[in-house]
């Protein structure tokens, strides 16, 4: 009797970007990433359809946090990209967005390549353009805006980025992601360089059915957003390019007419 | 006899990012979207490979410049976007990379929406974040840069945008699109701020098999892109993390000793 030989695994690590929300929003590339994976790590996703594309034999891995329950650090996770690569050939790490917009996705890349692992990246919608694209508001718009920034709420030190008073000063279309437990001090310091008037747009679960906004002003984006009950995960986009969206007129209109109402 | 009656077109435009190059970096809605389509609008595009979803029954229309030949102004291309949709059903239009960065995407569809036809907006991947993630450079990366900026070199009057100087002093990754003929302006801004030795990277045809890159420093990007003949389109990231490039070491330590030798 021979025995087959089961043949080794040819170890590699593909990065995959899902995107924002809305599982149609990722790419042919990242479909045929999935479709070919021996293992997937994956972190907490907006839709889990994107795991449909997984063949049935590959290993599922949920690598995001748990409630209650120990979540994997970092290091962890780069240790498993390299271990299950070597044991079992394609792992595919499933990141939400795009996995180089505050995703860690270089730290991932480099540690497993350190290893020796072949890699590949493929990036994804980031939620920093694509959300407020779907509710109509253009990064940048042709004598609006001619850039866009993207930032951070909370940096690693957990404070705000000095960037954003840079800014506030800018003529950059601003996007702040993780921003809105620190609304108020951007706010404050969009109000202290002049800026109380720029239209502001805030999008909870942007792509999604259960997708929420409020639209203002820096000078009343602060009670609209406690009113609305807005919080993470959301995106704040400051700038004029915000008033594009449909019901801004509507909206920001209304709430000025209330506030004179009670003045 | 019986005429047979000729359903109303239901008239609809949707807005499809085809991403930066590589055909499968476009994403699933962008294919659905075409596969549904009556009628494509599109620019020049990197990969003709898209056009092969459109059903064979559909009209692809290209509306991009043709050289020595009349392009489209943007105000005729509005037209035809309504006029097409009311006569034929669903029309796509399609542009490289994300419609909402530099795409004037927006005016597209509030022209349409306008005239009351129903709109749809499908995100690309734009080739700011995209290009530099496939070529291992992550415009953020914790501890190095906790915010990007995207800007464009040539702005609408055809100048180089006052927000590069806000830039070259902030912390961000800066990424700069169309400015590769302003190369010589952006480096005297970056230099005047004192980011001389700032990591550059600039990336032609990126994710395509032709894709071509230099590196270097604000001090001699210049005579680099010169010397290896960079040209539009091309990304130019400026930051710590163009270090991050598996070639920087490399490279632009070969590029010092090289001009060292002859100094």
């Amino acid at each position: 009797m021979i025995l087959k030989k089961i043949p080794a695994p040819h170890p590699r690590v593909t990065l995959v970007g899902a995107g924002p929300g809305d599982p149609e929003l990722i790419t042919l590339k990242g479909i045929r990433a999935l479709a070919s994976a021996d293992v997937v790590l994956y972190d907490a996703l907006a839709s889990h359809e994107l795991l449909n594309y997984v063949p049935r034999q590959a290993q599922l891995i949920y690598v995001g946090k748990r409630v209650g329950q120990h979540a994997f650090s970092q290091d962890e996770i780069n240790q498993q990209l390299v271990a299950y690569a070597r044991r079992f050939g394609h792992v595919v790490r499933l990141k939400g967005g795009d996995p180089f917009v505050f995703g860690r996705g270089h730290e991932e890349i480099a540690f497993v390549t350190g290893h020796g692992i072949t890699t590949e990246v493929v990036p994804g919608l980031t939620s920093a353009i694509a959300v407020p694209a779907m509710q109509g508001i253009p990064v940048t718009l042709r004598g609006l805006s001619e850039s866009f920034w993207v930032l951070t709420g909370t940096t690693q030190a957990g404070e705000l980025s000095a960037d954003i008073a840079l800014a506030a000063q800018s003529k950059a279309t601003v996007v702040i992601l993780m921003g809105t437990r620190k609304l108020a001090e951007i706010v404050a310091e969009f109000s202290f360089w002049g800026r109380a008037e720029t239209p502001v747009a805030i999008i909870q679960n942007g792509t999604l059915p259960e997708e929420r906004h409020v639209l203002g002003r820096v000078n009343d984006i602060l009670a609209r957003a406690l009113e609305a009950q807005i919080d993470a995960p959301a995106i704040i986009v400051i700038g004029e390019v915000a008033a594009s969206h449909a019901q801004f007129q509507a909206q920001v209109a209304h709430v000025h007419s209330a506030v004179n109402a009670f003045s």
